[in-house]
């Protein structure tokens, strides 16, 4: 079946998951298909699984009215040599011209993003920021990381290591962190933050931030303790997201993640901190709000790439 | 005297000089004209200076080479409307069509520009980041303002109000900021807070920055005093520059303003933060540098804006 649009397919090569998808130029959702990330079976495996998958999109929506591919990966990207570098989740994909090898198997260009800038740009093609050419996405997870849309494109930086919110410090004497710093954000409002605060307050032993969020909506001692956990997370982002507030004057600033849900025990806090923090914020019609594309938005940013660079 | 090359005119509008200069597409310095701004004599007289100012030079250098004028000014900028909203410094100014006021007396197109975004275009331009595409210029003054250039273009922001990292929160529980906040980066590193640290230390009734220099450069207890005040401040613009640097990885950070001269003994404690507070600094070639253009570079920054929108 040809489309009559243009599409493009895009890829989320995740440490568990590896999902394709082969999206039409007006957001339509074509087709997808999706497994297990079989790294057990080495690099070479996971990248035949990543060409099968395009190809079997491409058979089915056509070859010519491919627009291209884009591959979302963890990690840093190198660029120009469309390496993954120091990857926690990819070890066995560190300096490997991973960008060339699809590409020369599949006979066509691809491009390569992090996860976190894809599902940004998600966002602002089909998800949360749709009405707007600039955002800033966060995610919380076991750490925070997010993506900066700047323009309708992706900043990156000079190498490639722009968004990194969860080392911004907020708490110049706070928790101490893997990266040599005290009081980075994700050491305090990332889901591992939030079972840390949990457990220090003996709300189990390694609580989840689902677990405490169940906990925070129950009554008693313990939803009280748990409610403060979100609102002390909810304080740490309104800090950070007060200063890129002050620093970009975006229209808008998206959080994604497990501690989603928690949403209205976190917001109240954090939007506080924004409102005692920013001006600007108190001053324009800046909007703080969830992603809406969930784990969809690095894929549905992936398949935006080849649009981008057309 | 007519260019060969297509030249632009800028103008640098301050609450107390007023500066406009003919320069060259490859940057040559053509010529330059300067007074005081004479607010006393009312917003038209004002103008009237302007529009003098660039006749001058469109005479000198011909009017058929003109690529355009620039003309930057204090306060926030209403694009759109080509108001100058919210300045201190010039408040006859506010919301007065000053951008197509002075077009339609000179004939000609205008193009209104912050002074501290133009600042950071300037030094993109002709001054220390001539090598790059991307920085981030902090203004050291009574307050702390600034100016981020993404891929060769000043980054404004919904509104205008992008750059405002004098009210980034260094220290949730700081320094108290008429803007409501507590812990802002200008009420721990201006020019401002260096007298204010200063005085609590007994160095002076209302020591400037430039006098607490003076003493840092000394011997004996004032002299360590005054080193400490520096180093406060250094650690304070670590802190802010330190979540820049995790925020853009961007390749350059540049610094202007009074206290500059006291680079080496507040630069060491701003480094050592920078150091600890971001992992982006220690693994890529990131430069903290002194802007090297002083005043002149919102002068230049305003005659770069025709080029960029030619």
């Amino acid at each position: 079946m040809a489309t009559m649009n243009a599409y493009a397919i895009g890829v989320d090569l995740g440490g568990t998951n590896l999902r394709a998808a082969a999206i039409a130029r007006d957001g339509a959702l074509l087709g997808k298909v999706g497994g297990k990330t079989n790294l057990k079976e080495g690099r070479d495996a996971v990248i035949e699984d990543i060409v099968l998958a395009i190809r079997a999109l491409r058979d089915q929506f056509g070859h010519d009215s491919l627009a291209g591919v884009g591959v979302a990966v963890p990690g840093f990207i190198d660029i120009q040599h469309g390496f993954i570098v120091g990857s926690n989740n990819l070890p066995q994909f560190d300096c490997f011209p991973v960008r060339d090898d699809i590409s020369r198997k599949l006979g066509t260009p691809v491009i390569l993003e992090n996860d976190a800038n894809a599902a940004a740009l998600g966002e602002k093609w089909l998800g949360a920021g749709r009405d707007v050419n600039d955002l800033v996405l966060l995610t919380l997870g076991t750490g925070i990381g997010g993506g900066i849309v700047s323009g309708g494109r992706i900043l990156h930086g000079a190498v490639g290591m722009a968004g990194e919110f969860g080392h911004m410090t907020v708490y110049p004497g706070g928790n101490p962190c893997g990266c040599g710093n005290h009081g980075c954000l994700e050491k305090h409002a990332s889901a591992t933050a939030i079972t840390a605060m949990a457990r220090m307050l003996h709300l189990g032993d390694f609580p989840t931030a689902a677990e405490v969020f169940e906990l925070a909506k129950g009554e008693g001692e313990n939803a009280i303790k748990a409610r403060r956990v979100f609102e002390s997370a909810g304080a740490a982002l309104g800090v950070a997201i007060a200063n890129l507030v002050n620093i970009f004057n975006f229209p808008l600033y998206l959080l994604s993640g497990g501690p989603l849900p928690a949403w209205d025990f976190f917001a109240p806090a954090m939007i506080r901190e924004v409102q005692q923090r920013s001006f600007t914020f108190r001053n324009t019609k800046t909007r703080i709000e969830k992603a809406t594309l969930g784990n969809e938005a690095g894929l549905y940013g992936a398949a935006y790439l080849p649009f981008l660079h057309h």
